[in-house]
Parts: structure tokens; sequence; C-alpha cells
């Protein structure tokens, strides 16, 4: 049987005369897009121009919602009520629907941000809000959620379609966190090694992590940091490696669910 | 013939801790809510408390799009170029989608705030990129436009539904402008004159300025301010007088454009 | 011989066109006025008005940082590292000392606002950045800081002023905290039995907590919340009721140090 | 006798995670450096930077106020009364006078950024409002002024120490204004052209125009721009040959008023 992946980039984090990333490369490689909606980076003319970037592309598109927090880009961790923040998600992930609209194409999954996304990792109740405000939203969105998180846990108690994640370029401890890149076997260098961590946890349908250890997760896709110069020839050089072993490599879009 | 007409008032321009307005009051009043959308006024959370209110009065949502200056309340004219604004004009009313299909109910006009609404009511450009922008929303968004502006012009030109608009309890120039709040017969405070101006606009199908000149102007909807204390009062007031006359009060929605 | 004391209240907390607070009420009762710095609330008007009424009622004047975070009114915890902490203090302090001098006046306090505060309470790494912020932007400025917390020590190890304050109208926990506001005895709303608490911390040089505990701090001034419809009225009486009993309310800059 | 220029430039212009600008490289060339205050750019953190970078570089230190509007970088025009201008040039330039503070250092001078700049360059009442928001914060600090401009008159209104000042590299209208980069000969791309012109605006006391009109004005500075990419080559190759011809460069502090 032949494998298929997903790759994903957060993407639109540019801010008026601010620019930040390198969109126009790593979105060729990428076929899924978390385009920030304007609250820890993004606006409404960046999210235009990144939708067209992913329509050109031909990488599907979701929404990337932060904490209100532009100064902090987004990744300083925030106490927020629940009910606020699932609120606070679903503005984020309508303002890109309508601008997705207004090219002619849909928003098609949803991907947390940073600070957020961690406190959602271990947090039910924050990772509830979240997949309430994306319920509220569109109940066809994909959730892309880490693998072996409350995310998950939460997309599923909503119904929702949910789309497990590892990372590219990054190995896993035996709790299903990343390796602290202060650890010298943090992040994989090597293209081959990256695509055949890739390759592993889709055949073992578990993250396996540098000790070895199985954690069962149904992965289908992987994210690939933007904020490296090295990222988009690494993401360039997975991908190609993959697609060499016959995995096909596609937009959530082309997945099912 | 029986005449029908709109009450609308801006509404949800409370911001965090910050309270500002009488919502509750003059909810009941109106048929139609003009909910800021996070710009100049009003976040997620006031926003959807603000949708479920209307939605109990059984007013119709619009969208209140302004500059994205909170400390000015929208109040301050900002150059911006039409572009950015078309895509701000997108976001804002998204945004309000989506947190209003979260409620179960829809977006059905658009109206633009403060030092934008005014910019638009001269400029053609600007009017143009605000009705470019609530068409890529959704083109069967009703813009609700002052009467005899440059935002009517757009609004045609662009397909859109309009909705002109004057103020309950304010006279008009002969340049078809309010008559500013120096001059002292700019406020109408007697709920009879008001409701008798609202009727003279409706059957002339025409502003009729304090001088007795006739503009043309297919008027549909009434704004009231909510920024005055006396404003629930008076709006009261005329909307009962109106209904005394046999003029039905009706929400955006039950018009047919 | 005869006690002295002093009452301080946060204050200039309106924003723009958004007012918050009953500030010209308050201000004759307290004599030292906490005025926010435009982060977590006020602006650059609201703070020269605010200023200005301090003046006016003999009032001496601090600052009061908090979060870059309008929404939540500082009232939500942000991780933040300890350096961008310390100089987004000596910022606010700076903003506030040049509008104090265009009024001709100086600012002579610091008392950190809200999650910042409770943060600070417990965590030496956060006070001392705030310490170090206050230090850099002048030495002899009085830190306001909770009787017991990490915000005291980390005043007297930055070798400033430190004035170690209690609320007038909260009882204590045996940890030093207010009782939670869940706690039926948390809110005092007699004002005898509030003045009768304020000098006994006086006198017995501690918080006398609501079990009989004495916990030592040489506790100098007295904190009144202005968000409570009830606050100034019972600030009023606790007042009157200390001067009754021979008591000098005096302003920080009245104290030695 | 020995001629004497300053040259100047924006500086501190990045934000949180957002880098913008070529500070490193452009510090060394120039002698004054208008550092943004958070409103249209900047932060507590980048300005402290930035004042550190000064002080290496034994360039003097200004403070570069402009409105608050981030996204847009001040570089739109705002509508906004004059009182509230006023403050809102204090509160920022206390904020950098407590930063430098905090680096053992001082605010020397005030150089108004972007559209505000623009918008004063015409207006005298905004020009006026700048210039008492100026010397509410110190009387002592230099107003960086574009020459035969309304901030020139109001700076000597307020009894300011005014520095008037031009373009390195740009050529000027009969109006006194610059050459629109619409036209051919606006920017100048000869660094000896443009030292020549420096030279001949200071021995003529005067800017001298593109047609050759002499518009008398006592100019001291000259402002480089930061955000070209040529701008640092020209900036240190104008420097040179201004220094090759005997004339001496120097931050504002050294010259006398």
């Amino acid at each position: 049987m032949q494998h298929e992946i997903n790759l994903n980039a957060d993407m639109g984090e540019s801010f008026g005369k601010y620019t930040i990333g390198n969109d126009a490369e790593l979105m060729k490689v990428i076929r899924s897009a978390n385009i920030a909606c304007g609250f820890h980076a993004g606006d409404a003319t960046v999210m235009t121009r990144t939708v067209r970037l992913a329509l050109e592309c031909g990488a599907s598109i979701g929404a990337h919602p932060g904490f209100n927090d532009l100064w902090g880009f987004g990744r300083r961790q925030i106490a927020m009520n629940a009910q606020d923040l699932e609120y606070m998600i679903t503005y984020q992930i309508g303002a890109l629907q309508a601008i997705a609209a207004a090219q002619g194409t849909r928003v098609t999954h949803v991907k947390p941000h940073g600070a957020l996304n961690n406190m959602a990792h271990h947090d039910f109740e924050i990772a509830n809000a979240i997949a309430r405000g994306i319920r509220a939203a569109d109940r066809e969105l994909i959730f892309v959620a880490n693998a072996c998180s409350e995310m998950v846990r939460a997309g599923h108690a909503n119904e929702l379609k949910v789309a497990e994640e590892a990372y590219v370029d990054r190995t896993y401890t035996d709790s299903g966190l990343m390796t602290p890149r202060t650890e010298a076997n943090a992040v994989i260098k090597d293209a081959k090694v990256a695509a055949r961590q890739v390759l592993s946890f889709i055949e073992e349908q578990a993250i396996v992590t540098a000790s070895g250890k199985r954690l069962p997760s149904a992965i289908r896709s992987f994210c690939t940091h933007g904020d490296e110069p090295t990222a988009v020839a690494l993401a360039t050089l997975v991908r190609a490696e993959l697609e060499r072993q016959g995995v096909r490599v596609v937009p959530l879009t082309e997945m099912s669910f």
C-alpha cells in the first residue's frame, strides 16, 4: 500500500511594513499553509497575499490562530478564560474564511499557534475551547493537532476531523514532546534521517521516540518550521526523498478523514 | 400604501473590561444592529454577546467595520490605501460572520463606522474599496450607506443591495450632510418632529433639508445614536409615533431590494 | 506616639473614549495615586488629566505599570522574560515621569498592576526585574509592594525605599494573601472593622490574618480598590475613622524611609 | 572657517520578533540617532538595545515619536487633536528618557516620524503641539526640524533649540519640499554630488533647490534614510567626502545653539 502524508508550515506572519519568514520558497515545498490571522501576526493584506500564494502553489489553506500578542509573536503564554478563547478562535478563523472567499477559495484546516498550541497540548480545557471555536466556525474544518496531545482528544470529542501531526526535523521524548533544543539530538539535520523518521512514524502509526519507544498516533501531517534559514532546504530534500520512496505528499484536502 | 422603514444603531462597542453604550435598551427599539468588529471597538466576546442580544430582540445583524484605531474609537481620519482598506473590510466582516454562524445566525448588512464612513461619504475611491470588501465577503450583503453619498454610488457600481440611510434626530444641510452640531437646529429633540421628518423623507423619497430643499434618495433605514443619554428615549418615542401612524418598522432582512 | 499611614488607589485606567473608575471622587480620599501608564490601561491624555487631579487633591503621584494587554486590562498572567520586563517597567515609568514634569510635578512611587503584581508576589525573578526597572528610572522611587511578598525582598535587594502595603477592606489568610473572594469573610464591609484592622496592622507591624496569626511586615500604605461601587464610600469612612482616632493619613512623600 | 554638520538617521524601528533596518552599520556613520519610542515602531527592549548601540558608536540620542500606528509604521496621516498630540509626544520622549537614564545617558534631541513629520511641515498647529510636547518633557531638547517648515517656526516660538535639517541624498523643489520620488532627479546617487549639495546648503545657509533657487535656512543636520539598501554605503561615502574637505561631522550635542 502506498503511503500518503501532508506537509504543513506556518505562513503569513509578516505585519504591516514588517516582513518575516520565507513564504514564497517554503510554499512550494509544503502542501498545506497555516496562515496567521492578525492576532499574533499577519494582517488582512498579508493574509490576502498568502492565500493567493497558497493557491498558486496548490497548498490547502488553514487558519493559524494565536494569542492577541503581536509584540510577543504569540509565543508568550497568556492565561485566558476558555469562553473568551473559544470566541477568539472563531473570530480569527472567520476573518480568514472571508479573505479566502474573496480569493475564490476556502479555509479547510486550523492549526493553533505558538504558546497557545503549547498550552493546549497538555490542557484539555484549552484544547476543548479551541475545538469548540473551530467547530463553531465550520464543523468540516480539519483540526491539525500535535500527536499524543489533549488537542487530539478535544478534536474527537467535538466530532472534528483531526490530523495528528509531528515535526519533520525534530526528535521526540518518551512523553511525546519534542526533544528540547538544549539537547544535542533535538534537531535532525540530515534529510535522509528526517525522511526515514517520517516514514517510520507513518508505518508504525506512532511517534517513535529518540529512545525507541512507540507512542501510538495516526499521524497524517508533518510540520516544517520556516524560521530557520535551513528549513526550506531541508524540507525540500525530505519531500524529494519521501517521493523517491513512493510516498504521496498531498494537501490535507486530498486525504480522507 | 403602507410605509416600511428600518431603524439601525451601532452596537457592541465595548472592549475587554471597558463598557460603552446602552446596548440592552437600544436593541429593543431598533431592528438592525451594526456590530463593531474588533478594530475601532468590540472584541470576539463582545461580538458574541451582541449577536445573542440581537437575536433575542429580533434585530438583524450587520457588521460595523472601522479603522484599526481603538484609541481614537475609529473617529480619527486615517489615510489608507484602497487595496488595504478593501481587505480590512473583508477581514472584519468575516470575523463577525463566523461569530454569527456560531450563534446560528447570519450577517446580513454592513455599515461603515465613524471617520471611515465620513471619508467614504465624499470619496468614491474609499467608498468603492468598502463596497468591494463587502462584495468579497458575501455579495448578498446589504450596504447601509448615507443618503446622497458616494457609498450609494459605489454600492450600486458593485451590484450590492443598498439601503440608503438618514439619521432619526438630525436635520440636513442643502449639501446632504447633517447640520453640524454647532448649529442651533442640528439635533431634533422632539419625537413628533423626528417622526414627521422620517415620514417626509420616506414619502418624498428624498432628504428634505432644513431649508426645504429636496435631495432625492430612496431612504430605507434610519440610524439612531446610542452615545447620548436621551437617544434611547427619543428612538422609542419616534418608533411608537411611526407605528401609530401605520408605518411598519422592520429589520433590513424583511425589506426587498 | 501618633500613627501615620498612607492610602493609595489605582487611577487613570480610562483609555481613549472608554471611561472606567471613579477617579474624581476617590482621589479626594486617598493620598497617593497609582497612575496607569498606557500598557494595561491609560493613555497620555488620561495620564495628564489624572496627574492634574492628583495635584489638585494633594495626592502624591506613582506609576502603575502593567502588562501590555489592554484587552485583558492587565489581569491576564503573561509569561515574559525578566530582561524585557525590566525595560518595560522603565519605559512606563519614564512616560509618566515626563507627563508629570509637564505638569510641574514628579513621580515618587511605583506600584505594579494586576497580574504582574500577583506574579511578582511569589516570584523573586519577576519582582527583581520590576525593582531593577524602577531603580533604572529613578533610584529615589518608593516601591509600593504587597506585604510579605517577594517584591519587598527585591525592593530591599535593589536598595529601593519600600512601602509595604495591605488592602483596606480585605482579610488575609495565613499565607499572607488576601482571602479569596469566594470565601464569606473575604471583604470587610464595615468601615469601623476596616479601620480597626488598619490600626492593628500598624500597631502590630504585621499582617494579622483572619485566623489571628501575625505575619511581621512594616506596613505603611493601604490600598483601596476603585472598581466597586461602594469603594469610595467605604474608603471615606475608614479614613474618617482613622483620623478620629488620631492617625495621620499622608502622601507617601511625607513619610520617611 | 571650518564647517560643522550633523548626520542623523531613524533607528530602533524593529518591534518584538520583527526586525527592520540596518542599525548596526548605519549607527557607525551617523552622529545622532532618532530612536523610535514604541508607537509607530520600537519597544522597550529595542529602545534599550538601540541606546546602547548609539553609546558604543558615539552618536547622540534623540526621540523619534510617531503616531500610535504600528500597522502603518507611522506613515499614515491620522487626524488628531493638538492637545492629545502634545501629550502623546511628551509620553514618548519620557519613555526614552528613562530608558536612556537606565543606560547612563540622556535624550538630547527630538525628530518627529513619518506622517506626523509631514503633517507638521505645513501645519503650524501640529508643529506647535509637537514643540509644546517637547518643551514639556525637557526645555533643553533640540528640535530637529525640516528646513523651511512650520516646525522651525514652532520650535522658535516655544524657545527650543532648533536644528534645521535637510536630506543627504535628496534634491529639493522651489517650495522647499523634497523632489517627489516619481521625478527622475529626486534621489542623488553619487556621493560626491551629495557631499557637494551638503556643503552648498551649509555655505549658503539655505536650501538650494534643483532649479537653483535659494531658500534661506540655517541647516545643521542632514538625515540619511536607513530603509534603502544603498543608504549606508552612500552615507559612508558622503561623510568621508565631507571630512576630506575639512568638514567636522559631529553629534548635535557638540554644536552650539
